[in-house]
């Protein structure tokens, strides 16, 4: 038996697997719930014996085992579920068959301030519990609001970690260094900052910042060249897909393709000498949340295309990986999307928050 | 300057304070926003000092402190804020001015399933830290479902402690007092078990139970002469108010005025030998969150009167304390109540969880 007839034969009983069609330009799709009963889902991710991690904002992860047990993984760190903060992403990271490392990412409290923090433990060989987990980085100068906390956690080829921060509700600070709102951070994976990243010795700058300028990129993926790409909350119609340059400027406040929700126009236009511009955006936004960059297994036509969930509209974005032409996959019987990745099958991969359920697309 | 004059010119500057007028049958009421800003705002609790503090629902305690500071405390337990679950109800004992304990509810996970603790601990002399929490009771066999964890915390006039447990969605355990669902339990303010609880010494059950058959109770007063009530949610048409009597069995899922949301009819119908009748009853449901009895400090016809917050219908339920006849006062322009409380000064205050955000009404 394959590993993903494993999966499902064992989940069968658990989940009721209504399945139904979706057309795509890849030709009739099947979209079939894999499990359900999750509290505000917000990253799943792959574990290689065949089970599947699921995180809940709430603070719980989930272990929907290879033999179709499902447990709630001891030794997560507290967290503090307020706003939109709480337990985050989850990623496992490519050396997990020797190192059974899972990495989160979570909202917690220095003092009056929120913060977002990542943090790293093994899972037991039994996949019940998060062992000796241990924080390895906190974004500097939190803020005391309940808003953009980010997170995505992607594991580069070179083996270190990017997560991306949102600006935490406090605009201008996206644009100073000296804090890690609005940025994407890297690191090694034991937390310590590779001394290759761009503002490494530069004085008034966090050493961690890889890029900065963003307002809460909830989304982000490697393309199949390795390069890292984020997905990005705007305000009003200015949601942004970026591809990242070391140490580049993405530009929130100071430029953007939305207008505040009150109508008022953003800081100075839609561009300006030394800050990026977005490979795409969204008007009107779609609220982006997870991001994959897909392999082309089972579709090879979407081979190096983006796909993007929304939070808005109930639907997956695909956007052609070269000209950034856009389909819409319809989620409308799911509800909206918190995340999207590429199984190990080729499938894709989405967490309704909607229903609380992990669907699955295969062709 | 009064208690409450400190009060409000403190917070004046953090909150907008919107005063409105409503109407009720005491005359023209004024409702003011004391403050705003919370995330699933749960319970209330008056500090001595003049303080407030506000649990959220996510995990948070929150101190308005008396001078205006507004702190997250710390110490806090760890919570599973899932489904209902999460940080529950506060109460400050009535000895607070020399022990300075803080006694909190919220749901927790133990393995696989989720129960209903309480747990105590002090308030530091500066009010941002919880010294030394203790958990000091724990309902036994949970469930592993987010629903019905009740639970209002009040302290008898003995100084005993009543906490109010939910069926945890597992019907038949309501009967059951093999474990806590569906449950009042009573327990010393160390969490001993009190000698004189209805059912010490008897086999097969658990020695904290005061009360069962009670489906979700998340109100509990005592009434002026110290007798324990209790509002819970029924099914639909079937939401309660209950007078507890010790050892009682309030009959759910066996008798109820409510049907299932399918339509279809509750166990053996309204009535049974050996189960209790309700005091009142609503149907259509409103979803009864916290209640109040009132003192009549500032409304004399009030005194004695039950007030209970609806989740459904933007209300604050009235029901005169003999005839049980009932008045709506209106929540409107606030939204739904969360949990209502008698002030210090004889105001009502209420949480509203649409806006997260404290009101008190005045006359």
């Amino acid at each position: 038996m394959s590993l993903k007839s494993v999966l499902f034969s064992a989940l069968f009983a658990a989940a009721a697997l209504p399945v139904h069609a979706l057309d795509s330009s890849a030709g009739k799709l099947t979209v079939t719930r894999v499990a359900d009963g999750f509290d505000q889902p917000w990253g799943v991710e792959a574990v290689p014996d065949g089970g599947i991690l699921v995180t809940e904002r709430g603070g719980e992860l989930i272990h929907l085992h290879a033999d179709g047990r499902r447990t709630f993984v001891r030794g997560v760190p507290k967290v503090v579920a307020r706003g939109q903060g709480g337990l985050l992403d989850v990623m496992i990271p490519r050396d997990f068959a020797t190192t059974r490392l899972v990495y989160l990412s979570y909202s917690n409290r220095d003092g009056n301030s929120y913060g977002t923090a990542l943090g790293v433990g093994r899972l037991s060989a039994d996949g019940t519990q998060l062992e000796g987990f241990k924080r390895i980085f906190q974004a500097a100068r939190g803020f005391s609001g309940g808003r953009h906390f980010g997170s995505r956690i992607v594991e580069a080829r070179d083996g270190t970690i990017f997560l991306t921060l949102g600006d935490r509700g406090d605009r201008p600070s996206a644009q100073d260094r000296r804090n890690h709102n609005g940025a994407v951070i890297r690191v090694r994976k034991t937390g310590i900052t590779p001394p290759n990243n761009p503002f490494v010795g530069q004085p008034g700058t966090e050493p961690e910042i890889y890029s900065y300028g963003h307002r809460n990129p909830q989304g982000a993926a490697l393309d199949l060249q390795g390069n890292l790409w984020v997905a990005e909350h705007g305000a009003q119609g200015g949601d942004e897909v970026n591809k990242i340059t070391p140490g580049a400027n993405y530009g929130w406040p100071v430029i953007s393709y939305g207008r505040h929700y009150s109508g008022a126009k953003i800081g100075e236009g839609t561009s300006k000498r030394g800050m990026e511009q977005p490979e795409h955006y969204w008007d009107p936004s779609i609220a982006p949340s997870g991001m994959m960059i897909y392999s082309g297994k089972l579709w090879p036509e979407w081979k190096g295309d983006i796909f993007v969930g929304s939070l808005k509209f109930d639907m997956i974005s695909r956007l052609d990986g070269r000209s950034m032409a856009e389909e819409r996959l319809s989620s409308r019987e799911t509800g909206r999307v918190r995340d999207v990745i590429e199984a190990p099958s080729g499938a894709i991969w989405f967490l309704s928050v909607a229903d609380g359920a992990l669907y699955e697309i295969t062709p």
